[in-house]
């Protein structure tokens, strides 16, 4: 008879496991999150062990109709996880028993923990990469719909967080999407990695037992069988890959955040957030806060130490398991979560954003922007080397600046005052607006290459 | 009348906040662990506002006798903290509106809730750290009491993990003992920082109400006041003092456990673990893992990451609060509760570890452990220079390694193959416990010195 | 004329620089190394700028002849590099005016150093990741010519670094070899970023010229222009992704090492390096240290360390250009030459050791590894569940240990005493080169499968 | 004879070390920088061996006296560090066999390099340490100069970046006054771990020599002897501790930086930094950039990545010396070289910056910065609660933006409309100079409290 509350390991143990040990080692509360995978590779595992007769038919089916019994349960909220039992395998394993006494005990053949945790672990994170991806799609649409919306906004574009040239508002928006469409690209390369089934090669060795690895790897979702087995239970290369992709990609979304945040301030005041999207004081009555952009903001550093925790647990560890790895979950479902709601949160943001056009366009003509037109109209019209057109520039700069004056403020008798053989089409050079236009060039900022680049980019994110 | 779960600042705001932002900008699952904290502040500060004289006397003791009230809910866990009140603050300061009427309006004159969120935080680290340090200390007198138990114990000591010199394992275990003491000076040293009093900054600038910090200071456990109000909402030193200190303790943690790893391997059986502190396998019989150990080793990559994280967060943030800051505690709490949980399982670790003595002395023969103390001897009886000396005995190595000897198994023939003139004393010399004994500079491994030390630390731990 | 040290920019600067910031902004000593690069890109540059008639075929061959003067001073050595020119391109910038003058003028045209920085940069990364995977090949061929040489080996096989099963030792190097496979295909997969042209968006907004980014794109070996001119500039997530393949590469050296070190320890004395990767000590005259491979463990810190700062510093930055990027090169250097370094130390290790077989087949057999076999033979010959066929392996292995005896070394008789029915036959179940034998699944330890790995990656590796 | 370029370790073994091998392991390049320290170091200790008639006098002088006449060849620049000899110690010993002869065999008699590094890195690390204090005073002194000359300045207070309270420029100041405050005490506890003399322990046992190291304690600077000989070869904490202070401290700079870049965008343009500390762009002829600022900015993350490396380093490394420590050096000069670079750079900038008065002024009344001191003046003359006057502050900013004014700007009347019973001297607390002065809660904005502070600050400081 099988005792209450004993452990697989019960016989070979004389004195019980203290409890604090027992507690701090147990992960149920974390691992629980896999129970659906769990299941779906025990049945998957069961019904190859049926196939290839290593056990009856008969077991087989009752095993797996036991297993889908727990699903129900746990669905229904109704599962009791214990601590006692450490982990969602061994919680379910004795669960099965209950449901079906002894022939529970034929579930395990020709397979340890160690291959059933990363099995588990790789389909859920094979089932979050492309929940990330749509989920990234969804993001750039939103972005580039607010482009197209406001797509001949001039604003001033920055070097230095000084302004520099003048840019439109749509595309700068349209730098976010290239970022976010290389995320995509990284995601989608993990799951390459996550496509290797890893069922069956047991502890560390493989089994003596006739398994056949091909039959779970196509009922599981996976495309080919892993093909060594020490590697296969010492490996966490995924969790690392997808660890690193959350992190540059909530890096990118931190800056935006920054960008967000400075351009609402009082001192910038380019944009406008709705009020779904701030928060206020409990002393200043007057405050609306962009709360949401700071937490984006702030994630991207619980993002980037996730990654270094697993970098660091995983270091200078000898291969095969070792319970260091028990953290890569609680690790990667953290950074999940995080980046899944930053995500949506960004999403929430971009919808209740609007640009202040008459501020963006006054802002642009701060800062002398059009210095460098002036250079390369020189350049262009008077064959003038770009050095030298460079410093009759910045000698315009310094005259307007001594005068208080923006460029496009100034007469086209001071200007001749640099230069005397210019003539008045040297003025609409200054312009901000001319500016952004001139800038033709693949990729420059003109309304034609971003409506160019809106279309280009709706027909491939689809 | 006010609304049902209207927001402190319902007026001001046309549209409520999106329920996405409201679920993840609310703090309220992390910071309700300072509720205590928190109560005895706003009593602390309450009490002050009527002896001011800012508030009368009756709304003072109305408002406290709430905030009991409170107080035992929470206790008695019979609160409903509500996630659309955000925070630890408004989720109280809102109940005591249920109880207490409109004065709890009173309640938050002359403070924010970001002087209130830093006072909260420090008493809770203070606290904390008072009992790590006190933890600390048990771990010690821990490591002393084996100490004491195996003080003659002699084992290899190792450079490279390779056999280097002869040690008495006591000896080794007092190494522990002085990174913990280090540890021990680290957390003492944050409490420093740690007193000084943030209430009554306000948001960001002080405040006209004539409210007395002393007061409150004292009330509060405090030292003294903070003296530079933006600096104080901004600061959050005190927590990266406390994640510094839990990242180096972790990480002295995480070097004994690969220690005691290593030596109860197979390969190396220099300990053995009770099964109390060990863990069995779902496939392997006959295993016996030291599951403990691994997570003590692991655990120092989150602390690392905590402490990154925490870094990365606050970097570049211009001054006064940000909601970026709103992950310190999670932060923390996470490291603390590791730490805690890292010393308790240390503890029950090292009481329930034997050194096997045999193979200890067996090993530590090995690999020509008292090559340097025949260097040595030739120094000291033969005035040669140490490098010349140092040739011979490496030329000795040699010979005993040709012969699969180890250098106590070599006659005085052999030795004199080396130098003609050495005399029967030279093969003590060779003696591993002779080569302990004899080294009896200050902090050496001679019996006496450990003696000498175990009997300091006693004293010095208390 | 042109005054001697000018700077590009004195003409609008009132005051020089200060030396202090002069000397730290400079980032000379860091960036010549990218001096290749450089002056292909501003050939390739100038070239176009010829093509497209934006400068004159004959200013066009006057500067690229320049160039390729300035290539070949800095090949001889003879180029002096000086900090108060910043960086590369305006060093060469400089020398280019005292070698053909004025002219030199017309070479930064429709251009900017944010853009050139980024080209030269992705360049040398692009044959970095190039070199870095082909001597990835080097170490793959050099473990499997290791696993060839020794491919009956039998060692222990470890969990929690205890013996788990028997295993070969060239199923053990295989799974290096995985490992890098991975690594691989993660430097592999970074191509695709690096293959996207910088040149000629400019500062940040593109230009008004009408260059041919194209043109410069066919020359320079990259595959296509980049689409957005604020994110080129401001983009460095080709560093981050170089960063986060080496930490991992350099991660699953760190385990590597690890292991060597523990396997060449006394305690373990499984493998013998030769004198060729080993160095002494200082003192003790016995010693042979494996220094090669701590280093080799070491390095993975700093790999981690480079990519937590280059994460950090783009963590919140806005987009386009800032001088908190100066700092990438450096870093990406440092990596680069740490991983290139650490993949030649361990071929030379591996090729510099020598497993001691006798001793890895004596360590094999203890800790009772055919525990399992025992259980899995059981539940095949006596269609015993497998949890029941646990139990009664572990009451032998119970046994064992009382007895002091190997699985391999107890009777029949013995092991009749825990199942009656049991015959001969399940002699050769404990024993370790049966065991190893017999794990012919997919990805086991067999021979028969060791060697089909090594013919498929010796195929797929080439 | 003494071969020329053998190793010391030459006898015990049979190949040479791979060049590649020694070409990284040779640590000469970054350890050069302690020759002054190790030389000391070395000095101390034969004075020691002569005193303790270890060795003669006669040598014991003849020692010294080589030593010093290395020390003056380093200074001089005349000497040859070689890579073959491994490390500073090696060389220098080497040297001295060429000035001295055999004599020289006799300085290594009772030490290792294991506790000769350690201590020459702690003395390093102490007068560095020092130095790092000497200047954070000078740079807060700086900074309290700032504060003095524009005392009275009022500025716009941030939470979340906008407009909050106003406040003193100089009260703004003198809170990065404490950040640097608390810099300067981490670095100052730092010493205590630095005053434990390492020098003796030897290899990792002590050694059978009679040794004086309170003598060597003495002389070299310490307060005591470390107290156990393995913790001594393998404690790190001293770098440890001071990479988190650095890391700390650059915290602190970076969110300087930040702001000031800010302040100096045109959108703030609340300061104005001289050329002197600004630099030009290659392509827009009018930029000025705040380049050095964002170097500081920048550091940080170096810094980070730096404690980082060293943290992972030394994770789960067994006790005693390996030579994964050797990066400890290179981490800690660059930390050092960086964060003494950054104090430098920020005093500068500081010297160089100059507030804009009017624009300071002009931004502080956007915002609605005075609502909260509608709200306190409420309570305190209507004894109102402080929810209610908050909600009717928050109605009257409102009906302000509705008719976009400043809260300055609105008439007595129109308040009224928001509560009928208030007089003229309302109309005083809605002005944002009499807001700041308000604010006499000690560590307040009022200019009297900025004024203690300025005194006592510069009492502390001296």
């Amino acid at each position: 008879m099988r005792k209450k509350n004993a452990t697989v390991w019960e016989v070979r143990f004389k004195n019980k496991t203290s409890s604090l040990i027992q507690d701090v080692g147990s992960s149920i509360e974390v691992d629980k999150r896999l129970y659906k995978e769990d299941i779906r590779g025990s049945i998957a595992h069961t019904n190859m062990l049926g196939k290839q007769k290593i056990i009856s038919q008969k077991r087989s089916k009752k095993i797996i109709m036991g297993l889908k019994k727990i699903n129900k349960e746990i669905q229904a909220n109704k599962f009791n996880f214990k601590k006692k039992y450490e982990d969602i395998h061994l919680n379910i394993e004795r669960r099965l028993f209950e449901i079906i006494g002894e022939d529970a005990g034929y579930m395990h053949i020709a397979r340890s923990r160690n291959d059933q945790i990363v099995t588990d672990f790789k389909m859920w994170l094979r089932n979050s990469t492309n929940h990330i991806v749509k989920n990234l799609n969804i993001l750039n649409k939103t972005i580039i719909r607010k482009a197209e919306q406001n797509i001949k906004t001039v604003m001033p574009g920055f070097t230095h967080l000084k302004n520099a040239q003048p840019v439109l508002f749509s595309h700068y928006l349209l730098a976010y999407v290239e970022m976010f469409k290389r995320d995509k690209k990284r995601f989608s390369n993990n799951l390459t990695n996550l496509s290797e089934n890893p069922l069956g090669v047991a502890a560390l060795v493989g089994t003596s037992y006739k398994i056949d690895r091909n039959f779970t790897t196509k009922k599981l979702g996976f495309v080919k069988p892993t093909e060594n087995s020490i590697d296969t239970v010492s490996d966490r290369d995924f969790a690392l890959d997808f660890l690193s992709s959350t992190a540059i990609c909530s890096l990118h979304i931190s800056r935006v955040a920054e960008e967000l945040i400075i351009w609402t301030s009082n001192g910038f005041n380019l944009i406008k957030l709705s009020d779904k999207v701030l928060t206020g004081s409990s002393i200043m009555p007057q405050k609306k806060n962009p709360d949401p952009l700071e937490i984006l903001r702030g994630k991207s550093g619980k993002s980037f130490g996730n990654l270094s925790s697993m970098l660091t647990i995983l270091k200078g560890l000898p291969l095969s398991y070792f319970k260091d790895l028990q953290d890569d979950k609680e690790i990667v479902f953290n950074s999940y979560d995080n980046l899944n709601n930053s995500i949506n949160i960004l999403v929430e943001v971009i919808n209740n954003l609007k640009p202040n056009k008459d501020r963006m366009l006054e802002l642009a003509k701060e800062g002398f922007t059009t210095a460098t037109d002036f250079a390369d109209y020189l350049v262009q019209q008077k064959d003038m080397s770009f050095r030298k057109a460079y410093k009759l520039s910045a000698k315009l700069v310094n005259y307007a600046e001594r005068r208080k004056k923006r460029l496009d403020q100034l007469t086209l008798n001071e200007i001749k005052m640099i230069k005397s053989d210019l003539e008045d089409e040297v003025l609409k050079v200054l312009d901000v607006r001319n500016s952004v236009e001139n800038k033709i060039s693949y990729a420059g900022t003109s309304t034609k290459n971003v409506r160019r680049m809106i279309i280009k980019n709706k027909k491939e994110i689809k």
